[in-house]
């Protein structure tokens, strides 16, 4: 059981539990007068920002903004009017206000029309439907909602009406399905001038875009929270009102027992998070130009959905706080992407829609993706090393929604594979699937290969799906799988809108939720700005183009792409154009490469040079610099060398910076997280320098640089180093030896206290007297920085006082400098 | 490169080039008369143990012991005729000597029959076979071996013989096709008596089994040792014959730039080594019996296997000394089995056949297994994490051999399913398969899918199979893969007698070789010696009984076991039965259970415990102890504890032994090993005793017990642990502190250096007043021989100096025992 699970939630229900424990007690007093009992009613409400709302009855009104869209007419008017059909008759009594910046007559023309074609569930008698629908219509209105005096107008309508109808108001919901660019004066206008009475609720729901990126969103939430409370505010992912989606929770909680082994890294493969389009972007192109399919379904669609399957699963999952704070721990989990760890096309029509629709000039070539494919890693126990693979695109084959969570095959079947038995044999493909929509099976369903599991689900709300013989599904026949289907299929808004009257806000992307989803998006989004996508020719003759494969924590397409459509920007030379060159330098051999070239051919020659001493002498010591051209040799060596004898290897460090070892400064923080956490060596065999002796920071009296070169002197033989990897910084420093700084240079010590120009200022160091007996030395220098001082150095004859780096000369080992092009050629 | 593969090798041909420098030189000195040729050859071919025969000539005399047995009429003679149609013309002469006990009139006649059946391929013309056959049958005689002087008299008759056709003798091979209680005496005469001059080459030829376990296997190979040298032994193993095992060096060699890339954790899925019968044990039970299918073929067949697959490629495949190298390099990494590694199966016949062949008594089960599944892991950064798995099975469904390495699926297709292509769609199974024979296919092959690469093969040896529609092999139709089949098929005899006579090392089984298998194979029988296998009924009809599956290195069956056949072995109670029991002891909570339950139990408690404190702290400071005990917690955290907080646990040590940390005696190294190797404790959490300080160990001038008394001041508050986890010995004694010896029960110091009656005697360990401050404390208690001190200290008071676990007393905190049953029922 999770200790967290125990607190008071800052939930609904439970906000005044805690928080206002009186007025809670109060509440629930014996009251004999109605009066009384509605406005204790009231005020608790006030108190509690909503309940579940059967509780306490009285007036809601909802007024929807943007009335007479296109989101409204598809979709929201009917949620509102399904809202109607299912709370009408229960207690409360309702309005429903629609509004625009439309003159009121011309407004009201066409909220008609919108309202024309709401339609009844397939179940209600047609008479009854019509008899609902005009009662529905009755009650909507059309206004418009310009001015302040608008507001104050609609204010004071509401107060007449209930007052009018003997009634007392429960609360407001304003939705907002405006543009962004309207929220800030529509939400002040609903501050100053409309909320409800301190007794009533007012809620408030948007749309997204919520933002562009982290810094845009954190504006946005940041002025919205300037008029209103978190608590006030539903931020509407119409995904997490789809069916197939909104019972993840719901299906982990209700089989707990069967995933509690299953739901894991030990077991599952993949998972899979999908939202196909067969529709492009056409009329549609000046929004689309701006967010691209990241910000538009990635970013919060499939990241939610992600989330959901991801998330530790809270003990009660109708908690909303507790859902919420396992999401955010999911976020936190979620390992930061890299250029590489997503892929981008864009169909071949889009730039021409987009010259069409925002009259760009005839050369105008769009770089936004309107397909991406992008590899997620979750770095907890959990799933650590378990692909989640989000994809989305416009102009696809098909238009089809799911997540699959594909199980490992952990079976071997001893029987010949024609005696296999689908529901028992364990070797074919196990699967469960949430079916979003679409696809060819066309409904929302369930499905749990009958080999896994037979899984529990509401009967009152979901039914096995009739087999369709013929229809395969991700490899196997339908009648491989326990299938369900919604036994009725709701419109995503409508749920939604029934969650935000029942103050479910679990189905809600609250700030919190949003701004992490930024943080995790924004660095990618950043590094694919200038990327150019992948162009596909649309629908079925994509063929193989946008097919996909990971290795290694980076994404390709699997094909070699066909032709180049825009080749200013793609015919950089690539690394693998150019041969790794030798040369020499300072009397010295030099290895010059492009990056990935370069660090291959030094984590090869280390990986050479720890092999021939594990095989003479049983061990090697390897002595690494800290600094961030490292990391790409220490990622190199930690995943693509099976070979090297990290059981046997001493792992020692050249410098460190006077900062306790788990500071993100240290040198040796970087060594842990990019190497040792992913080789095994062993715990004694690593030696941190004592930075950090008696609870003090390179303090003279702890003698931490004594004790250094002392385990240095008892293990490595001779306090000769079989390799040290060494850096060289722009100012000639190299480890933590710097110009016109004395210490280190020369003399007896192995290891010193030293003082850098940077922060943080007090460094530990081998000494170059103590490098210089190593017997490999490789000096590693990339970037387009370090030019200047390469060529600098290139001249200067031995002066380490002025140029530490020039006093590198090994007594009797070999000097090798491995430059990258940008730092040798500049 | 590795550096390794530049020794020179303990080869054939470069033996002398190192070894016997002078000699190999002296070999190519231009030469003009035969004779001072042949005398140098032979001198060279005595210093060589071989060399490619091609190049020197002579006189070779086959000597096939047990010459009228089973596998000499099934294979051998045929293999022998293979030799001479393949090697007769080429500029060696040869003798076949057919050798047994039996006298000489009737071996002869028994041998004639043998020889009747012998067949020239298919490609030679019926008149040409004939001419063949009889030169064969005229060069081929049989011989009574029985006693030392039929030995002196088979050399005597070579020698004579070679000196009547004025030749000159190249070596003799002596084959062992007689049981292993023959091979001592045989081997003393041929090596007393029949050892051809010192010229001439001796090649003796073993066939399995090689002994039975690890000491046995030992004995007969120093025994043979005695007799032969290592390069004159050629242990068979005949699967190192089959075409399609021959070729999976070569293959990976050949197509060493497709899978460089592939061969590896990142890519390979599994790893299929099966080895499936129809036929079952019956007419060979007196062997079977006494063998079984692990040693029948695991322990051979499908180890070498599984070393030809696993190895790390030599740079040259044909040097022998390097394949073995690098073969004993496998064998060092595979992980070692435990007994749930197995799952064991006997088909329900073979209890009978084996009491009506031994003439058992009528009551008499077996518990030789005739089916065996293993999971084999291989601990190094290649193979880590991807199962082995090894199967084979008397009285299956089918006839196959096969070794397939399954791919991982690293991609996603974009297109729906239907549009994939076989070729190019790396959404569909990815797999290489050598295909050893029989089976739906009827001969060896080797396929690769055609997603993954076309492999290069020898088109002299290799061509590719024609397809045949319907035919489905591994969920695929053999369309889908590049497949190839041996242009000429060829038995592994044929292919082996070849071997040896070019001195083929590599395709036998050295000593070292042996050895290293049983090493690895022993504990594993030792520990299933008394394991009851699962009853199949044989054929078609095992239906999925036989399936099985792993998880966390442990393999079970897959589904349970319909009945019972020996309900007496089996009846015993299991874990689950029971239910963890809370009680008391010592006026403290006791929680009891089966050791599996126990830990698990005591696993979550530790969990919660690290839950709470890093909600609360932001850290959980934990102190464990060492020994046997929590190896199975360790596992069990490392494995089953997803939201254990490890990044912000301390781990310390509760005592620990003074030797160096690596030392396997180490408290430590069973926490590395154990726990730390798979959870990830960031390096600064982990907190050893200072037992070696200076290269000393516990030297009371180093203040280790000081110093790791400051670290827990500094870091942990109050020096309060949060969870203390204690043993309690036999003798009563808890942490390192020992009944009668007065350090660390009371006092100032947190932690103290004690002297163990145990070796090694010098210790380091909190002390009990330290161990008290702490606000959890779990003594974990488990097995029968802790029945006594258990029943002991329930009832004795605080007596600290005699029972130091009584003085275990937690100031505020809380203490819990976890006993399990055998600890505390007896």
């Amino acid at each position: 059981m999770k200790a967290s699970e125990d607190r008071p939630e800052q939930d609904c229900a439970d906000l005044v539990m805690s928080v206002e424990g009186r007025a809670w007690a109060f509440c629930f007093l014996p009251l004999h007068t109605s009066i009384w009992k509605m406005l204790l009613a009231a005020m608790c409400l006030a108190l509690l920002g909503c309940l579940q709302a059967q509780e306490l009855k009285g007036h809601v009104s909802i007024i929807l903004l943007g009335a007479t869209g296109d989101l409204a007419k598809k979709y929201l008017w009917q949620g509102l009017f399904q809202l109607y059909l299912d709370e009408a008759g229960k207690g409360h009594s309702f309005s429903f206000h629609g509004a625009a910046l439309t003159a009121p007559q011309q407004g009201q023309k066409l909220m008609d029309k919108a309202l024309e074609s709401l339609s009844c569930p397939k179940d209600l008698v047609p008479s009854r439907c019509d008899e609902l629908k005009g009662q529905f219509l009755q009650l909507s209105q059309y206004r418009q909602l310009k001015t302040v005096e608008d507001y104050q107008t609609l204010n004071k309508d509401i107060e007449t009406q209930v007052q009018q109808d003997g009634l007392w108001e429960a609360g407001r919901i304003f939705y907002f399905s405006v543009p962004p660019f309207a929220y800030a004066d529509i939400a002040r206008n609903i501050n100053s001038s409309c909320r409800p009475h301190p007794g009533a609720w007012l809620r408030v729901v948007f749309e997204k875009p919520f933002g562009h990126d982290h810094l845009s969103a954190q504006q946005l939430a940041s002025e919205l929270g300037s008029f209103f409370q978190e608590e006030e505010m539903y931020r509407v992912d119409h995904y997490l009102g789809k069916q197939a989606v909104a019972q993840i929770l719901p299906f982990r909680d209700q089989n707990r027992k069967a995933l509690d082994g299953l739901w894991n890294r030990h077991h599952v493969e993949r998972v899979e998070i999908i939202l196909k389009e067969t529709i492009d972007a056409e009329g549609r192109a000046s929004f689309y130009e701006e967010y691209g399919v990241i910000r538009d379904t990635l970013q919060n669609h499939l990241t939610e959905i992600l989330t959901l399957v991801a998330m530790e699963l809270p003990l009660n999952i109708s908690s909303s706080a507790a859902v919420l704070q396992h999401k955010l721990q999911a976020f936190q989990a979620l390992r930061g992407l890299q250029k590489s760890s997503a892929i981008l096309g864009q169909y071949q029509a889009y730039s021409g829609q987009v010259r069409r629709e925002l009259q760009k000039p005839d050369g105008f070539q769009s770089l936004t993706p309107t397909f991406a494919g992008v590899l997620v890693h979750i770095d907890n126990l959990r799933w650590e090393g378990v692909p989640f693979i989000l994809m989305s695109g416009k102009a696809l084959d098909e238009r089809v929604g799911y997540v699959r969570i594909v199980f490992k095959n952990r079976a071997y079947c001893t029987q010949s594979e024609r005696h296999w038995v689908p529901e028992q044999s364990r070797c074919l493909p196990q699967q469960i699937i949430f079916y979003i929509g679409h696809g060819e099976l066309g409904h929302p369903a369930i499905l749990v290969s009958r080999n896994l599991f037979k899984p529990s689900l509401p009967t009152q709300s979901w039914e096995e799906v009739q087999d369709q013989p013929g229809l395969h599904l991700f490899g196997r026949p339908l009648s491989d799988y326990y299938a369900y289907r919604p036994v009725r299929e709701q419109d995503a808004y409508s749920t939604l809108l029934s969650h935000i009257f029942h103050c479910r806000k679990e189905s809600f992307i609250t700030t919190e939720n949003l701004l992490a989803s930024w943080v995790f998006w924004t660095p990618l989004l950043d590094s694919l700005a200038f990327e150019v996508p992948r162009p596909y020719p649309g629908g079925a003759e994509n063929g193989q183009l946008l097919d996909f494969e990971f290795s290694g924590g980076q994404l390709t397409f699997s094909q070699q792409q066909l032709e180049v459509l825009i080749p200013d920007l793609v015919s950089v030379p690539k690394p693998s154009d150019f041969q790794v060159l030798g040369a020499q330098y300072r009397q010295s051999p030099l290895i010059t490469a492009w990056p990935e070239e370069l660090i291959s051919k030094l984590a090869s020659d280390i990986e050479a040079a720890a092999v021939q001493a594990v095989r003479l002498f049983g061990k090697f010591h390897l002595a690494l610099s800290g600094g961030s051209s490292p990391i790409a040799l220490f990622q190199q060596l930690a995943t693509g060398h099976y070979s090297f004898p990290w059981a046997h290897t001493h792992l020692w460090l050249v410098d460190e910076r006077c900062v306790p070892l788990s500071d993100p400064d240290s040198n040796f923080q970087g060594l842990q997280a990019h190497l040792l956490q992913h080789v095994r060596v062993p715990y004694y065999n690593i030696h941190p320098m004592p930075v950090h002796l008696h609870q003090r920071l390179c303090a003279e009296e702890d003698q931490g640089a004594q004790t250094y070169a002392s385990e240095i002197s008892a293990l490595v033989a001779n306090s000769s180093f079989d390799l040290v990897l060494l850096g060289m910084g722009t100012d000639g420093h190299t480890a933590s030896l710097f110009p016109q700084s004395p210490t280190g240079l020369d003399g007896d010590q192995l290891v010193v206290l030293t003082e850098s120009p940077f922060r943080p200022h007090q460094r530990m160091s081998l000494s170059l007297p103590l490098i210089n007996r190593a017997k490999k030395v490789a000096v590693l220098v990339m970037g387009r920085t370090k030019r200047e001082i390469t060529t600098l150095v290139s001249r200067v004859g031995h002066e380490p006082k002025k140029w530490p780096i020039s006093g590198v000369v090994p007594l009797s080992g070999q000097l090798i400098w491995y430059m990258d092009y940008e730092a040798f050629l500049g």
